[in-house]
């Protein structure tokens, strides 16, 4: 059981229980669809790449080397690392990484026994013999899951090689891949001037100038857009705007390497506006997903690399962050720009008001550290009254960990089913409109907003 | 229905659910009471005038001049224009919006169909019929509306004719004006000039010096209160106060049309505290509407003009802001100050506390995106238990739609009875003590807060 | 009554309602235990020091001499002070100060009356005999309110007497300062000078070199432990770290009153990273209270004082201010450092995530304003579900209101137990996980992360 839910609230939730799954952002390998190989074991599968499961544990000071993480990690008997998991699960009390967890366990994996260091073990051996049975392969998997479509998120200089293996394949399942141009924009990245390189070797276009520049990244558009995207997506510190009158100037300037940090803002600022200007014209929807302060740890940074739970939200100003973009771009209507934030002061306070006013926003599903029940709640809560529910974009499940893709799509639904319960208790509005509202948040609106309806 | 209530709340809202109207902020037309001439037509009357709608269909990409506004809008015809309205309701599902709305046409309007594209022309027809009966003019709604006083918001230079019209009528139903004196205060309005221009035609003063401004700007407080007028009211991106040595070098620059924009940021923060001061003498109630980053659509400001929906709301910080006024006027018991806020993140922060200290404090009502069930809920989470109940300032619609007054009015009522019923059933205070404090909120702080009592 | 829960709220309330109370932080006085002497009359003991009280009469227009505050204050007839309080209950309605009063009154005192101006006379004299009876003694209470070990706050350079008086006494209870440096930090103070010359008369130490300053610091530190001291605590506007490379350079400056106000916070910032390395020594943990702008009120300040009600809290950037400080100490999962935020938009959006991962920090709980019904539940609404329980601190009461401990106490268990019920209710744990996890947020977190289980 992942909630108890009453009356009206289990009413409509079995309503939309057991609707496909569209997972239109996502961290998913496309590499396991494309060979249907064995996940390799239990800690390998659950634990090592969960930065939601390492860092609490680290929290609590647990090495991340006892974790399997990083070089060192990696030497470790994965048994032992899904050991000290299991005795450390009561530190996930209250955590959303608790519940879905639990799902996996018992809806997916059959496992009946709580997890403890007494059952750890047990439950290891148990889950190693599921794994090496066909119907937990991923393609086995993707299916018993009920998925309906499944972007990944790829590098703008990714070969789509996967991807093409998958459509090549004849498995016939839509897993699709999603445009992440952030290491050919963002001039700060160290790789930056390589990454031009690579992207000018993919293209064949001439990257000397700015005008070269653009070309090669509508062709990369265009060979994703081929291989089935609907979407791109940028990940970013702070929300910043610009539109130069001389782009050219700070792209040669970034390319000698002799940009600023703040030259490398402003340029990412400009190429955002580029950005949404190629989605009027081909059509993909963008996404934004900003407010981290990426790796603040830097002895974490050093010893283990990124992406190691030490990424904090910081305060947002998406209103002056996103004047330039807006007014340049943001008064069309076949344009879909959805938000992402980690600052939920801005839910009720800048994006509801600017979704319910510009024609191409959409607010993204409660994200990362929200995507829980109470994140789920606070979201309902403080956006729909201003937004209304068609300027969301439905629900994400941001995951790496493809088990856990069931049991957050679960966690969601319960949570549509307990708001919505609550709107009609309070009279707001009929049964009949909440059941509509139920399928469009569980499924429609996240197939119309990433243009995935046909 | 506008929201089911149980035991406890329904009795409490019960209570003061047919208490008198007092509507000490709004921005009804006063010449609809001077005239008592018949509202024009359904989309007039509902659709045109009103950014919470035409906002949130504009967000679905419906062309703002195809919901009868601007220039092109004011072509249309009005039943097209209910027809898309009517159409696309399904919008609003989950808004307050659609709960005024309901509320008007099923009880103010009688009209018993849901609205759809279905029953547009049906409902069109119902209501221009209403509109057309003696019953449904400005002064009957006013007394059936049960309203005991209602305040209008007028310009500083404004003549209040039709304020004199109405109580040289003979009507006898108290309609007051509200002294709003931006335009002659904000250095940074193209107008400004033009604006000091008329007021010297009005008031007869000297405007050349500072001295003679001041003088000016007291003959029109004490020329609206003549009318009746119990309050003034500024509307402000950021709070900024500075007590100037010297106002009349800043005075004079921007008479000339040479100040900066900070230099009117500054000359506004120092007239605010003179306004202040104005009211310790005159009992003016000071309303200070902050938080809105006005007009931030260029394109719809270009084409439509202000107040369009694309006013959004951004973070504020109160304390700095206000140092400099309450450290001049902020200990004087006879002064009352309402701040209102957009940014939710300050009600706990930082106004709970602050009126919970200064004595010339006040905290308005949950406002503009914010007069919503969920947004009455968090104002009364999280305000009362560091402010109390009586450094609040009850309720005011704000609204400058007529017929959402009684709407607008009864869902509060509905909120306060939810928030009480809510804490008697914790054990915080007894039945009899809700009741006490229902009253308060809905009718009774207001008139006490805006000096309404007589 | 200070509120009703119902079955499981109930049940778990009771299971933790009479454990002991461990008070890690707060600001009795020690001479009450030292000297054992009962306390003067009911309003020195309910109104005059509690600026929960006095604040917010204030705010109503009721000047605070006639509250007993300040020089002409303490003129006044204690009775009459208690009786324009009794007389002013109602403003109260919907505080927790309320909710404590009553406690306190009812429950510690036993008075069965409601407070008002009718009964002020008798509530003053029956609760002036009880303060006359040795069972309403300090130390008699201790005993009668359970308590099984409390905290003081004490400036680095107090000399303890009293502490030293407790132990020598053979009284057996256990009360242990905290050492709270601030005065010696703080470049910025106007005794800073001052203090560092009795910091050196103190220790011995030759304070001219910084090192001899650190060896004072640690000397003084060293001290406080051996009289049972587990913690230090700093007061801070913003928190802002920076590990200098020449901290001396800018000590000489601040001990010359040559240094700016930045020099100071620079300062200041660099102090706090000393003493994390101290505490990774000697083992305190470590307190931060940051984000109130002191005394607000100038004219307050002047005539009245510090802390008289007008210290406001402001924004706070957690995540920037403390990367120098983090960055040096963070790892250390043998350090402590306890966060406590009047900023509650820092709870979801930096403490939860920062906590959530760096092995050294724990959240406070929610402190000053928010030690309130509604304020625990949006604690464990916004930190839970990313930080765990693990990384909680427990509870404080924070107080120098010695009576309203218990009441304090009483409180923060019914809001566990509301929270947990939830939980339970929802699905999201067992209930023998709850009954657990009661004890720990009632008891054990703050025995442990205070060191206090010995």
């Amino acid at each position: 059981m992942t909630g108890n839910l009453n009356g009206m609230a289990e009413d409509l939730y079995l309503g939309i229980k057991d609707l496909p799954i569209v997972s239109p952002h996502g961290h998913c390998d496309p590499g396991w669809f494309a060979t249907d190989a064995p996940f390799p074991n239990p800690a390998e599968l659950l634990v090592i790449p969960d930065h939601y499961v390492f860092r609490m544990l680290y929290s609590q000071g647990i090495p991340l080397s006892e974790l399997g993480v990083g070089e060192e990690g990696r030497k470790k008997d994965p048994r032992a690392v899904f050991r000290t998991f299991a005795e450390h699960w009561h530190l996930f009390l209250g955590t959303p990484s608790r519940i879905w967890m639990n799902y996996v366990l018992h809806e997916t994996l059959g496992v009946s026994e709580e997890l403890s260091s007494r059952t750890a073990d047990l439950i290891y051996d148990k889950i190693a013999e599921k794994l090496a049975q066909p119907d937990f392969r991923p393609r086995a998997l993707f299916d018993r899951f009920g998925i309906e479509v499944l972007a990944t998120t790829d590098s703008a200089l990714d070969t789509l090689t996967q991807h093409q293996d998958i459509r090549a394949s004849g498995w016939g399942r839509r897993v699709v891949p999603t445009f992440r141009p952030d290491g050919v924009l963002d001039g700060a990245d160290p790789e930056f001037v390589q990454n031009l390189n690579k992207l000018a070797e993919l293209t064949g276009c001439d990257l000397d100038s700015y005008d070269g520049y653009l070309n090669a990244l509508r062709m990369r558009r265009a060979y994703f857009i081929q291989l089935g995207c609907t979407a791109t997506d940028h990940g970013i510190e702070r929300v910043q705007t610009e539109w130069l009158e001389d782009p050219d100037a700070l792209y040669q300037r970034l390319r000698r390497r002799e940009g600023t940090e703040q030259d490398a803002h402003r340029f990412y600022g400009h190429m955002l506006i580029e950005m949404a200007q190629m989605s009027v014209d081909d059509g993909l929807t963008m996404q934004i997903h900003a407010g981290s302060k990426r790796n603040t740890n830097h002895a974490v940074m050093r010893d283990f690399g990124r992406d190691k739970g030490a990424d904090i939200p910081i305060a947002m100003d998406w209103v002056t962050g996103l004047e330039a973009l807006l007014n340049r771009v943001g008064n069309s209507a076949e344009l879909r720009i959805i938000l992402f934030t980690l600052d939920e002061g801005t839910y009720a306070r800048e994006l509801a008001p600017m979704a319910g006013h510009w024609p191409c926003l959409r607010i993204g599903p409660p994200w990362w550290f929200h995507d829980s029940p109470a994140g789920i709640a606070r979201y309902f809560d403080q956006v729909v009254e201003t937004a209304g529910y068609y300027n969301l974009a439905g629900f994400n499940d941001d995951t790496r960990a493809f088990l856990s893709i069931p049991a957050r799509h679960d966690l969601w639904r319960r949570g549509v089913a307990i708001h919505l319960a609550e709107q009609v208790s309070r009279g707001y509005f009929c049964r009949d409109s909440a059941e509509y509202v139920a399928r469009l948040l569980a499924v429609d609106l996240a197939k119309l907003v990433y243009g995935l309806q046909s």
